[in-house]
């Protein structure tokens, strides 16, 4: 029962179960929202929308930064932004390699012109702050140290709080890609003094993709005034995108993207209504089931222990498991989606995501059933009971 | 009657008669696709969706490129893309500026690093063929010549083919912004020589704002595949975005916004049923019909005579006239909006968009009676019902 090559299935989508790393699944609000009559960008009311949101993304980053916008663009474009605007030609950065996310600002600091620094650590780990403080050792010129909160290629999880202290110490800006962080695992741009994080609103914010949550601590906006080349990108440039979100200003930069302003909006708002800490304890009680469930289909968790994110559950995939061909059947058959490995994981492990909305345990039993069902040609199908029994214990406990 | 402190107007948007340089209005099929429920952005219905869409970007930019995309930003990221991709450190480029779009591609090729050869004309007029012939005569290592085909910030209409001709006989490649052109004027990639394009949806296309329409034809993918350097930008380099897009390859590179696309997706559908000329007729003739009615209220228009844009109506405000407290009349008592001027030209014309879904009989005659009924103040009310009679005189004849 493959969907592939039906053309009325584009016209109306089937309702897939989300639980990939992204996107997410999308409240009805949201997509009330997205499609509400059009403003224009200077309309006073989208201006207003654009203060409001602001608002809420200063709550959700835990943060009283001003310069806290919405790129338009995805999360990489956020990624692009963060570091196009901070790093200038020559400039020392220090990038915390552990998987695909950390690689891929890499690779944008050379782009961007800047001298790469460069730790790696194994992927599926995470760094200690007593790596970071060693490398500022070797290279005491280095101004911004990027690390990824939440790596979305390996479930991993970083602490961050310490490396925050370092990085105030040494002077250096931290930057933090938090994209499948923000909004389901704690993060505290004031309190761990993260200077500088974008997101996506595709994750933990169960938004539609299409922009880059971005904010800019006092430290960072210095660095941005004093720079003494023009930042590489028209499109990015924080020092022009600034002044439209400046509510003494709001001079034209770009059209922007309205409705995806109008979603976000509505997918802020209900995680404020939800509350950050009820928000975390959820993502964190439905990765607990779902793991226990696979833990009994003999999947076991590929992320360094004690760092696993409950939004991003990536696990190993058993020998003699075709994990393509059942990622597939998942689709067709179940309308379940689940992520696969990238780079140097790829056909090794599943990513399975559960953040904002697609963190239900509807969800969770779904694809629990499902995998029972479709693995009992490799396993016992017995398994596939044990699993919704594993879970059920931990909704119940 | 102002709705800026009326929260609940957030919620609940008022239905804005779009009549400024965009956004412009949308379909009810469009704002439906736009509120879809998501599939990944590597499932298989969505992958048939980008199929399906380029080769309606195809025909609406009368191409047979294969590299053919919507970029994952709005317009002024399709020029950034176009720019970023074609331009290295060090190549000469050759940019036409006569308003805010062109200067706006001199500023972009300043910052990727190309040494920019800049001509200007007095805003509202466009380049005579020679002009750029003489322009490479002075500069005969250029390899790039950009110039805005509809100029948003002034209503000229550039003339292309004869551009496009001495181009190819210099080797050049033409790189033409059709941000408010695509879909509402005649546009013709291939016969004309254009190497590279770029649009925004939220023009003549009459989509929500968010995505970039860009092709690129083989000569502009031979200096692409043959570039010195990696392209600046991670999120814009088309090396990778291209394979994504590609049918035999569809390698993840960021994100893609799903609704948004969805949304693109219909408004193209909606363009071709309709059909390219009979779409291009229907701005003629609105666009004839609100120049007539506003002539007699007084507005002559902006742009060179020969070359003005049905599709953005820049017309001089008459001495007398406070401007800005008329347009937030019109938006706050009529729903209508129209923009106001750019840069040099802000306080001194309006620039009235009949774009896509906007250019319609009773869009035109809101705008004429509401102006008639607000100037009145400043002139004879007859002449509000002379500009109704204009406009009519036009929709008979």
């Amino acid at each position: 029962m493959t969907t592939e090559h039906n053309p009325s299935a584009l016209a109306i989508p089937p309702r897939r179960i989300l639980l990939g790393p992204g996107p997410s699944m999308v409240h009805p609000r949201v997509y009330e929202a997205i499609g509400r009559p059009l403003v224009g960008h200077l309309d006073p009311l989208f201006l207003e929308l654009m203060t409001q949101m602001q608002q809420r993304l200063r709550q959700v980053f835990c943060t009283e930064n001003q310069l806290t916008v919405a790129i338009s663009g995805t999360g990489s474009a956020g990624m692009e932004a963060a570091l196009v605007n901070l790093v200038e030609p020559g400039d020392e950065v220090l990038v915390c390699v552990n998987g695909v996310f950390g690689n891929r600002m890499s690779d944008i600091v050379g782009r961007v012109g800047g001298m790469l620094h460069r730790i790696d650590r194994p992927w599926g780990e995470v760094f200690d702050p007593q790596e970071i403080q060693e490398a500022l050792d070797r290279s005491p010129a280095t101004r911004v140290v990027a690390i990824v909160h939440a790596e979305t290629s390996t479930g991993a999880w970083q602490p961050l709080v310490d490396i925050g202290r370092i990085c105030r110490e040494r002077d250096c800006l931290l930057l933090v890609d938090a994209v499948t962080s923000l909004a389901g695992v704690e993060l505290r741009i004031d309190d761990w003094w993260i200077d500088a994080c974008y997101s996506g609103t595709q994750k933990c914010l169960s938004c539609p993709p299409g922009l880059a949550p971005l904010t800019f601590g006092p430290r960072a906006v210095d660095k941005l005034q004093h720079r003494q080349t023009k930042v590489a990108s028209w499109y990015l440039d924080l020092t022009l995108i600034q002044q439209y979100w400046s509510e003494r200003q709001r001079l034209y930069h770009h059209t922007a993207p309205i409705s995806m302003n109008y979603a976000l909006h509505e997918a802020l708002a209900l995680v404020l209504e939800e509350g950050l800490e009820s928000r975390y304890e959820r993502h964190r009680l439905h990765s607990r089931a779902l793991m226990a469930g696979l833990a009994e289909l003999g999947f076991a968790p590929a992320a360094q222990q004690g760092h696993r994110l409950p939004v991003l559950n990536a696990v190993w995939v058993p020998e003699g498991i075709d994990e393509a061909q059942v990622r597939r059947r998942l689709l067709d058959e179940y309308n379940i989606e689940i992520g696969g490995g990238l780079g140097e994981l790829a056909g090794k492990v599943w990513r399975v995501g559960l953040m904002g909305e697609s963190a239900r345990r509807d969800n969770v039993h779904s694809l629990l059933m499902a995998l029972g069902e479709l693995l009992t040609s490799t396993t016992d199908s017995a398994e596939g009971t044990a699993a919704l029994d594993a879970a059920r214990a931990v909704y119940v406990s």
